[in-house]
């Protein structure tokens, strides 16, 4: 481990992210709210210890997988670590460990909160803004951001940006590490506003525009309502799912839009197959709650609204809510389950397993199968017309083990929670939606549910499966294996 | 398809279900119970359809995996289709449907019943005998039977034999087929007659103890009594638990014992892992029993012993149950589940993706995790000493895939079901349950409900995903793709 790199990385991020803090202190001041200090404070902190870890300087700059991995999983816990500290001097959230779970959901983009909707509504909004910004960091990563302001010294960087960047498949976007960087963040920009454009147009504040387009952007889901997004007008829930579908897809498809190559688009089988489930998902959920629950969804239009509405936050893991869907019917919910567990197109910044992923277990498995019925046929998985190699194969299918390994075992230390004592499933849906970074899950966890109510170790719990599912499980993962820590 | 050589095999397996009808045939006559016609009809049927087919001859005998599969699937649709017709002759189940579900639990060794504890316990003799027999006939597989009874007349058995007899690893016992299959059903025989004179001396009738003999060697759990095991001793059910355990463990085992090799028994990975998973799962359970439910496992022996009895009728995939575990806190409720997923060791009577798989999934993940923080470094993965192939490693991702995939979409077609209608949770233990081949699950399907209030399609769902369990996957998926039904 070459401490001295990982140190210097680790220190500018703390740099950045004071700055960033600067801008919910500026609203905070323009809002004219005296509760400076709970900015104040971290960001001096963090100035005075990233300021001397940032101009460390290592002799050898190389940098291999393992220090990548390493400096991702500290970087997201550090961020998380002071990211809480606003919240507990604030005093809207006067439990650390509480401040913590928030804000690592705010930065994973999971949106799973432990606040009320009452004090969620009651926030100064300085620290909202600061809440749902920490969506809009988390959803294109931080680090990457780093990459594209700071000039890259060495080729090693690759391997944070592949662990960091949202998706397995960015990389192809542009050969140029920086150039990609720089690409990414100005679509992420531009759809931003053009969203928060939109929703203003709705009726919203300027602030409030901006924030449910954070929420979105990163598909993260923090509300600013006490109910999510139920009591908006059907305008604003129509932009909001239609902007939760457009920050699901494969950035990639932004690109190609901006070199003008569209008939490319059109050949990303990913994003295909993600149009075509998310349809047929709206479709099957509109038709059970139309003919389920006719007392409350009594024309087709408003089922297929919440519908739509319900598979687009599901889908992209932003995981705002138009209704309560814990109480739809059990073929819908087991669809929303699969949803959770599929998640967004890889290269976008949603979570869960993702698409792509999901396409090569299901090509390779079948090809398999069909080399075990004609073991002497020569049979080839393809994506995007490209063979899919061993090597590819192999790793997703390693995701997937370590993936269903990691559910069942916070399944089981949720379990010993009393709070969830009589229900199993919660625990369940608590542990898919947090991997999954999407927020609500059911029962205990539903929609219309906090997660307050979790044991302290639960809460700790649930923030690593946080962590684990928005890091693609191996940076976190690194760092329980002692050989990480060896000098040299 | 070699159309001809697979009929001609399905013909003689249908000959040898009508030879083992008799068998309860002469138990209800001995019992002087009139209801004779209920096993003669479907006798004669089966002679008169088998017969004609078993004369086939072929030019080419020649058998690929194909038919190889294709002949075990059919031929466990075939004795299940027939092996229904007893209990709707004599009008126990009068809707055939219900008939099937119970015969394809009984055949796949599942022990998920339709039948109320009053039904079970007014049944005839004869026809109690049939349902306990067909847990004992599907143990071993009857297929394996066939195996050892008739002359093999090419290699091309071994495809049958390999996904027909009970685990991966069976192919290891001996390297003659035919050998092979007639030291498991000696092993299988002595084993059952050592457990149902230790029940006889605890009291149980000749018969009950045959039957409840019956039921754990082929780890089915279809019970005798109303309650399952709940009103018997101590002393049967510790008998029931020991053999349990036995019966879920690699027949390699007995086959070492026999020919005096100990040392090597202890060098079985596979056993070993299985073993420390069921001590920690009875101890575990046993304190959080003891300290959850103190008002009623009053002392921790008791706990203890409920504890044992459930991890080894789960782990084994027996579903006998001692006590009513769906009252159990979430914890061990947890525990349970996972023992369902892994199930029993390969080679062994048990259900379950198989503790082999798991361990082969569990190493070949952690060596790719380690590559991927060492790229350079060379790492192989062993079991029992042996480095794994890189195809049973790819075959074994395969397979937990296409599981999961299932598990998925048969608790979706199950969520239509009234039935389950608020509990999702439910439908997804019924087909973890069923795919398994347990029988009890969680909630609605716990230990003390039974499958009736299902839909008829919910029942036929779970009669495939039972035969999927028990067949392991491949060779019923291959009946539906229809390539496998040209010629030539």
């Amino acid at each position: 481990m070459n401490y001295k790199v990982v140190f210097s990385i680790l220190g500018k991020t703390l740099l950045i992210e004071a700055g960033l803090m600067l801008i919910p202190l500026i609203v905070g001041i323009g809002y004219q709210e005296n509760n400076y200090l709970a900015f104040l404070i971290p960001i001096l902190s963090l100035f005075i210890i990233g300021f001397p870890l940032s101009r460390l300087k290592s002799k050898d700059n190389t940098l291999y997988a393992k220090e990548g991995f390493v400096i991702v999983a500290l970087s997201w816990i550090l961020l998380s670590l002071f990211g809480a500290i606003p919240f507990v001097i604030n005093g809207v959230i006067p439990n650390y460990i509480d401040a913590f779970f928030e804000t690592v959901s705010g930065f994973t983009t999971t949106g799973a909160s432990i606040l009320s909707g009452a004090q969620i509504e009651g926030m100064d909004k300085g620290l909202l803004f600061w809440r749902l910004f920490t969506h809009w960091i988390g959803g294109m990563g931080i680090l990457v951001f780093v990459l594209a302001i700071l000039p890259a010294n060495n080729a090693g960087v690759m391997h944070v940006f592949r662990s960091e960047a949202p998706g397995p498949s960015v990389d192809k976007l542009a050969t140029k590490l920086k150039f990609t960087a720089r690409i990414l963040y100005g679509i992420y920009i531009v759809l931003t506003l053009i969203q928060a454009v939109l929703l203003y147009c709705g009726g919203l504040s300027v602030l409030d525009s901006f924030l449910m387009s954070f929420s979105t952007a990163g598909t993260g889901g923090f509300g600013i309502l006490g109910d999510s997004a139920i009591s908006y007008s059907s305008y604003i829930q129509i932009v909001l799912s239609v902007f939760m579908f457009l920050f699901a897809l494969n950035f990639n498809v932004y690109y190609l839009l901006l070199i003008g190559n569209v008939s490319k688009i059109f050949a990303l089988e990913e994003v295909r197959a993600f149009f075509i489930m998310v349809l047929v998902a709206v479709i099957a959920i509109a038709i059970n709650l139309y003919t389920a629950m006719a007392n409350v969804y009594a024309n087709f239009g408003q089922a297929l609204k919440h519908s739509f509405f319900q598979v687009t936050a599901i889908s992209s893991t932003t995981g705002l809510s138009s209704t309560d869907f814990n109480l739809w019917p059990n073929l819908s919910k087991g669809i929303l389950l699969v949803l959770m567990v599929i998640g967004a197109c890889g290269g976008s910044t949603g979570g869960g397993i993702k698409m792509s992923r999901m396409m090569i277990l299901c090509k390779s498995s079948t090809a398999d199968f069909k080399k075990l019925v004609h073991p002497r046929a020569v049979i080839y998985s393809h994506l995007d017309g490209e063979p899919i190699s061993p090597s590819t194969e192999r790793n997703v299918r390693t995701y997937f083990v370590v993936w269903v390994l990691i559910v069942i075992l916070a399944t089981l230390l949720l379990s010993l929670d009393p709070h969830i004592k009589d229900s199993l499933f919660s625990g369940f849906s608590a542990t898919i939606s947090c991997i999954g970074n999407i927020g609500p899950g059911f029962d205990l966890v539903g929609p219309m549910c906090n997660y307050m109510g979790f044991s302290y170790f639960s809460k700790i719990i649930l923030s690593l499966v946080m962590l684990i599912g928005r890091l693609e499980i191996f940076p976190m993962l690194i760092l329980f294996i002692p050989r990480t820590w060896r000098k040299g």
